[in-house]
């Protein structure tokens, strides 16, 4: 089958694999019907993740049509269209009795197309199918079902749960990519006060402000105190972080008023400055976190019931065999306007 | 009177003041029988505190007696024995209201000591009295109560509240001062499964494994290791900072476990460096705080009650008028072993 490959930093190539089998009884094979690529696989391929090895296969997002399982699957059987998490879950350590899923010890966690080969592909491999594929609804698209792969969810736990998002609050959220917008909806649950996004690309300050932000700020140096003015000089409830760089994670810190909240969703791939100096006294909260996807069958859910949407975050389509276009295209989002883009099997899905 | 004047970073006297007297109807001007230094005050002298102006007199924890109140006074009268918070509260303002008495904006949170003159004096003039002082059960003693003041309910409050310290959890407590100890006495009230001290001196491990610490390590390269080990290779529920100084914030954020929790309490004049491109999928919690002291009428009411001691943390004893040695004695515990400091003003007290 053909794939997209991760060769080493900056390297990427579409070619032939094999085919995945199973290789565990709770194993399925799923035939990917759509699938989408992630900022994550960008920090990959700029060399963020160094637990991704050559010759990966990269995505973690999919839906799909099942095409095998092992003898211990009961959830799923062959022809089921089944929603592909980017977290899978083995269901017995601490974390996942926990529900935490994303911190799996047991072999589960992310590592579709990160530590095992991902959905950037004709097929793949899911371990653990019974807690980590999710059977679709025939009402909910296709498309609207990819977003649920990682972005909805992810936004949801890691930023507006994360960041405890309260009926009244102002919220900041810097970066107005795809989990920018996510967390705006999700945040948007909670009868917020106010949303500001800080974004500097003007057509996803756009995008921003038709997905219920207030108001679209500019990044630089006159943010800080375009918030203080906002919200009477405090600063912020609560900001999320939407972009994965040392200067966007200090502008939250920044931003938030005494008893703040500051929600880290980015993937970072260096460290950061943390203005102990200032902030030992200020009572601040700061979380990271890996989505666990607990929240994505409330999500689904909703997205069943016409209760939450996210028009117009894909913008761009292509046929599978176009996948080196699609990552030009959502590489550039400056010259493109790209947001989220999505990749179709077109022989699948016309049948 | 005498008070101890702040002159600028690395200097001090001990020298004649005005009196303090009434400037408001909501204060009070109390007599200081027994006053303690913090390791705050050290800070202030080492120049991390900038918001403290020269000449200002330093200290914020006192037990005292009324001598004279404001006309809008309800709460205490003339000769009551009251303890001398480290914060005052205007009672009046969102973060008040909210009990979050260390960010109020009407003119309290931490001020004495800071923004205004401060306890260690033979009188000190303490703002809204009636939200800011606490009369004292005579069944309390002063020792005990000046404990109260600010370590007490800093290390509940600030580390094991904010930590969230659950039963069962494995806790790291870095440094074993004052509000190291007031931190194990604290998280000892919520069954931890073990506490780990991380400290330098010899004796302050030693006090730290009277008051209730499992185990005692020394600060250096290989504790991560250390505490892994004791952990089966995951790490720490909690890790609560006591120290103030990088290096050893950056020590609690490797120690913890994937979803655990970094309470800072420590005084910080520098940036830390937060290790994002580590922590980012990690779903940890990071809080730094200054104390509400919304928890002393409960901790006032365990000490009452005998259900909370920490014996041996007061480790000399001064006449008032011994400031200046007392100072001496307090910064440098490597040499004079000493954990808490207590000066008393001998003449009122044997009255």
């Amino acid at each position: 089958m053909k794939a997209l490959v991760y060769n080493g930093p900056g390297q990427r190539s579409w070619r032939d694999v094999s085919d995945p089998v199973i290789e565990d009884p709770e194993d399925a094979i799923v035939r990917v019907d759509a699938v989408t690529i992630c900022g994550t696989d960008l920090h990959i391929l700029k060399g963020d993740v160094p637990t991704v090895d050559r010759g990966r296969v990269l995505g973690h997002e999919a839906v799909g049509t099942v095409l095998e399982v092992g003898d211990s699957v009961r959830g799923v059987t062959p022809g089921d269209r089944v929603l592909i998490s980017c977290i899978t879950a083995c269901g017995r350590c601490a974390y996942c009795r926990a529900g935490r899923y994303g911190q799996c010890l047991g072999g589960g966690g992310w590592i579709l197309g990160h530590l095992i080969d991902g959905t950037q592909a004709e097929q793949v491999r899911v371990p653990f199918a019974d807690r980590s594929v999710h059977r679709l609804p025939a009402e909910v698209e296709t498309e609207s079902a990819l977003l649920l792969a990682d972005i909805l969810p992810t936004a949801y736990e890691v930023g507006t749960l994360a960041g405890q998002v309260t009926p009244g609050d102002t919220v900041v959220i810097v970066g107005a990519g795809p989990i920018g917008l996510a967390a705006l909806a999700t945040c948007g649950l909670y009868s917020p006060a106010k949303l500001i996004v800080v974004e500097q690309a003007e057509s996803r300050q756009k995008a921003a402000l038709e997905h219920g932000a207030d108001v679209a700020l500019g990044a630089g140096d006159t943010v800080a105190a375009a918030v203080a003015e906002l919200t009477g000089g405090l600063g912020a409830d609560v900001a999320i972080e939407a972009v994965g760089v040392p200067e966007t994670f200090e502008l939250c810190t920044e931003v938030i008023r005494p008893g703040g909240r500051v929600a880290n969703v980015g993937v970072h791939g260096a460290p950061a400055t943390l203005h102990l100096e200032k902030l030992w006294i200020r009572d601040v909260t700061i979380t990271t976190g890996l989505v666990d996807t607990s929240s994505t069958p409330r999500l689904l859910g909703m997205l069943a019931a016409g209760r939450l949407a996210l028009p117009g975050l894909i913008t761009h389509r292509f046929g599978l065999a176009e996948m080196q276009d699609a990552y030009d295209t959502f590489a550039r989002p400056a010259e493109t306007g790209a947001l989220k883009v999505a990749l179709f099997n077109e022989e699948t899905l016309t049948t």
